[in-house]
């Protein structure tokens, strides 16, 4: 059986919100955002090997909500000062040729189907990256003016980004440079097709107080399959 | 004075939600989400004329919500089969010069602040189109694939959409093209330059039941200025 990896970045020491609290650890109806997210990888599976990339300053804090919520170990790592150094230092704790799914630890609603569909996807297609159709219009700006387009042609990414271990860790090795947004455009410029497969409109990122709020609207919600 | 307009589009009949109530007439805090969205513009000005495009079948359902409510007196038209009739029926009612506020029913958290500013805006440059910028990874997907896109230069579109009423209303004699999806995309059409301002990432529509639940998580947040 293939080894499947979660790495899960919540290297951010931001406190956007306005508390000294890292958002990672805002609490969702009374549970930190970071549990949930760890919560669903575990539901998934009881065998995945959880990689998970903190500020250094926080593994303490970590370890104690570990404790607290009776999670298993995971295996720790010290973020870097980018995204995209977080990310190069989890993938350096992986040990065997697998599969690993790169997912933002702010993403607590990620659902089992999603991690299922994305280990499922990549084991063939060598990357399954979660994505959205766009539920507005989209326009174009740039130094004309703007322009309508068409809203068919584009997809809003998420995550999880899961891949073969051996393509994202070489990509990986690409130096970094700003238009690096994400673990796909890193595999692209190492020259690898991208694959996407659809996530989830509750499947939100919280970068402040009012996604938590929208967080919690939608943990009220059963979700609803859409066709 | 210059005379201002708010078209409301509620022509929808839509039922997606699984129910058999028009999801403009669903309750939000225990009131129908297009009450929410008249009463917006009601807190923006006493003088704002307000047109409301309704299926012909829900323009009592409407007058027993305005009684009911308390809601002043509004102008009433009756929707086509599609948002371009819809809209075009609705600027049939203007009758004189002036702005006009285009605006989705189903769009109940808008703020006074984003009407105001798309009035003032629009009087300068003849349109003024809410926009918000995105918050996720764009790609563009075709027949070849996929690809990373730079998200800066793309903004996904809102309402309220407001125009010169002779702009919209001479835009509006276009004939009718599935490309045409929004007012802003009809007045580009017609020759016209969009411009575009900010808007909120709390002015969500509503197109189903899980989209409920996150504008009561909106409400339920006190508005952050985002800088």
């Amino acid at each position: 059986m293939v080894v499947e990896y979660a790495l899960i970045v919540a290297g951010g020491q931001g406190t956007r919100m306005g508390t000294r609290t890292p958002k990672q650890f805002l609490e969702l109806k009374g549970v930190p955002v970071l549990v949930h997210t760890v919560r669903a990888f575990l539901r998934y599976s009881g065998y995945i090997r959880i990689i998970l990339v903190l500020p250094s300053a926080e593994i303490k804090t970590w370890q104690k909500l570990a404790a607290k919520y009776s999670l298993p170990a995971v295996i720790l790592q010290s973020g870097g000062d980018t995204r995209f150094q977080s990310v190069k230092r989890g993938l350096e704790m992986i040990k065997e040729e697998g599969l690993v799914a790169i997912h933002d630890g702010v993403r607590p609603l990620i659902s089992e189907d999603i991690i299922a569909a994305s280990f499922r996807l990549a084991a063939v297609h060598g990357s399954a990256v979660a994505s959205v159709r766009l539920k507005e219009s989209v326009r174009m700006v740039d130094q004309h003016g703007t322009r309508a387009l068409d809203r068919s042609q584009y997809r809003l990414i998420q995550t999880p980004q899961t891949f073969k271990t051996s393509i994202i860790r070489k990509a990986y090795e690409l130096p970094e440079e700003p238009s690096l947004t994400d673990d796909a455009s890193v595999a692209e410029r190492a020259g690898h097709k991208i694959s996407l497969f659809e996530g989830s409109y509750r499947n939100i990122k919280i970068t402040d107080r009012e996604d938590l709020n929208v967080a919690e609207g939608l943990m009220s919600t059963v979700e609803i399959k859409k066709g």
